[in-house]
């Protein structure tokens, strides 16, 4: 009975000790929280300031920029604004590997075109067989089989790809700064979708590993699809042709299609996202325009209106213009891959 | 002072049966979570106890039935699962009322098919247009506007509309056992998506409204949509073009395009979600099907095989022989709609 009353005493003059002390704990970890860099890849400078400034006055309930969470919708391209896109998108290697897995089986290939060309890597010969050509290696590559079935084609190559440069699989070339950039937003509230002109199939089966992304917040470029029955069960056959090219002013097409829902900011890093970027910045309420400009040779690689892929021209232009946020590689992230 | 020591011991002495308050409040609150009934306006029968256990299962980390949360995908047709779709749908309501309201614009439609039938509610005479007459009064009310125009159209119509029988907003025929599915399913984790034959944009400005389910989450028909400068402004503007049509077979393909990730539940009403069904039926892991069987003329509309809107045959056929979850509304339901 002793030992009953000595435990209560104890118990209740160490409660308000043990009170306080959780009260402190929970107080450091408020202060840890709010002090604590979201964005630590990238350098103190306007580009991160203005993000940063953004996003608190969107998350904080009592700010003019208030934006209530089912609005939060953020839209990133993929190919140079996510990960790397050079010395061709990510997807050109994912193609040329699959023709030559699947030369094997079509030895009349030897000597057809476009096929020939790239077995023989001979990328001027392929590229002068034009748009014919290039529609005919994807369609062959990418048509022909089940949804389910493409998938494991696309996961089982990401394990063993690599790049030619960097020597690493293609996932492993996404940018720290921008990784760290989608969690800081989905922790402010934010849905973080990817559209991208690349092909939404061949995105969806890494994207959530890799960014976060589920594959119900990925659009992209598409072919039809059948649904049949074959063996007795039901299955999506991926079809030779086009269904719908996300890139350009395909992309607000895309985003309304696929989303319904203007987005209040959105990040690319190419011509390809210029009227994505026109379209957000079209909407009433606080706006966050974004262009990732790659001046870093030495770290990733320096391109703008010159070049054949990723072109950033027109876009950079406007965004000057209007006083959209560009990030320069070299000066405002302090690392660029993971690695 | 002693204010000060008094304070300090009421306090002290009081404190326990102010934590063993708030504590026996938390276990009230809490018990009354776990016996609550979350389908209030379900009959206890084996459709509610089909959709309680798998809700159960699928949640419970512990159960063999397990399925992690951002698996749980549950996918739902609109017209006579969601709402009612009698005499017709709704969609066809305001597409009529729409060729009314532009009439004034068109004193030619008064001697020009379709749209003389439409406007003397002759349609016998507008089924005999067949296809193309409908295609062209659909294009004629659906598109040649921008995305924003037609969405206030929807709005401006849904707030006047009525229907015929029950004199009620369009929007007040929705089935409350649905609205309290969806609830229960989101509580547990659940994403609910509307995969409907419906325009895409004909749902999204008031799905999130009645059922809470925000726009993102809307797949349906749609036509086609073009970007353009509009007065110096980025618009969409609505084509007469169909994109896609989201019914029967294109029901598993409008998932796969829009959510890229199979449900592991599907809720219909009719032969044009046998598919839908068939494709959630096929996946690996715990799965649940239910057909919404309206058998109750009194209180709704009684049909089922030989109905031309919402006819359910084949899917009604197979889901007896598979044991799929059929709702008899007469039997199954306490309530039909919220008023």
């Amino acid at each position: 009975m002793l030992r009953a009353m000595e435990l209560f005493f104890i118990g209740r003059i160490f409660r308000p000790f043990l009170i306080g002390t959780f009260f402190l704990v929970g107080l450091g970890m408020l202060a840890r929280a709010v002090s604590a860099d979201p964005l630590p890849s990238w350098n103190e400078g306007p580009a991160k300031q203005a993000i940063v400034e953004f996003v608190r006055g969107v998350a904080n309930k009592s700010s003019p920029q208030y934006v209530p969470p089912q609005q939060r919708i953020a839209t990133f391209d993929n190919d140079g604004t996510l990960w790397a896109e050079q010395p061709v998108y990510f997807q050109g290697f994912f193609t040329i590997d699959r023709v030559k897995a699947l030369a094997p089986q079509h030895p009349e290939w030897k000597e057809r075109q476009p096929f020939k060309a790239v077995l023989e890597n001979d990328m001027k010969a392929f590229a002068a067989t034009g748009e014919k050509g290039l529609a005919e290696v994807i369609m062959t590559t990418h048509a022909g089989m089940t949804t389910g079935e493409f998938e494991k084609i696309v996961k089982d190559w990401l394990v063993t790809a690599k790049h030619p440069r960097f020597n690493r699989p293609f996932t492993n070339l996404v940018y720290k700064p921008m990784l760290e950039l989608l969690v800081y937003l989905r922790e402010n509230g934010f849905k973080t979708y990817i559209v991208s002109g690349g092909g939404v199939e061949f995105m969806r089966p890494w994207t959530e590993k890799v960014y976060g992304i589920p594959p119900e917040h990925v659009v992209g470029s598409s072919i039809k699809m059948k649904f049949e029955m074959k063996d007795g069960k039901p299955v999506l056959t991926r079809l030779p042709e086009i269904d719908f090219i996300d890139d350009g002013p395909g992309k607000p097409v895309g985003i309304q299609k696929f989303i319904g829902r203007r987005p209040i900011a959105a990040f690319g890093n190419s011509d390809g996202d210029h009227q994505m970027l026109q379209w957000t910045a079209a909407g009433k309420g606080p706006r966050f325009m974004l262009l990732v400009h790659h001046t870093d040779a030495e770290r990733e690689w320096a391109y703008d209106r010159q070049s054949p892929i990723g072109r950033l021209d027109k876009a950079l232009d406007e965004a000057l213009r209007r006083g959209w946020t560009v990030v320069d590689m070299k000066k405002d992230w302090k690392k660029v891959f993971p690695f």
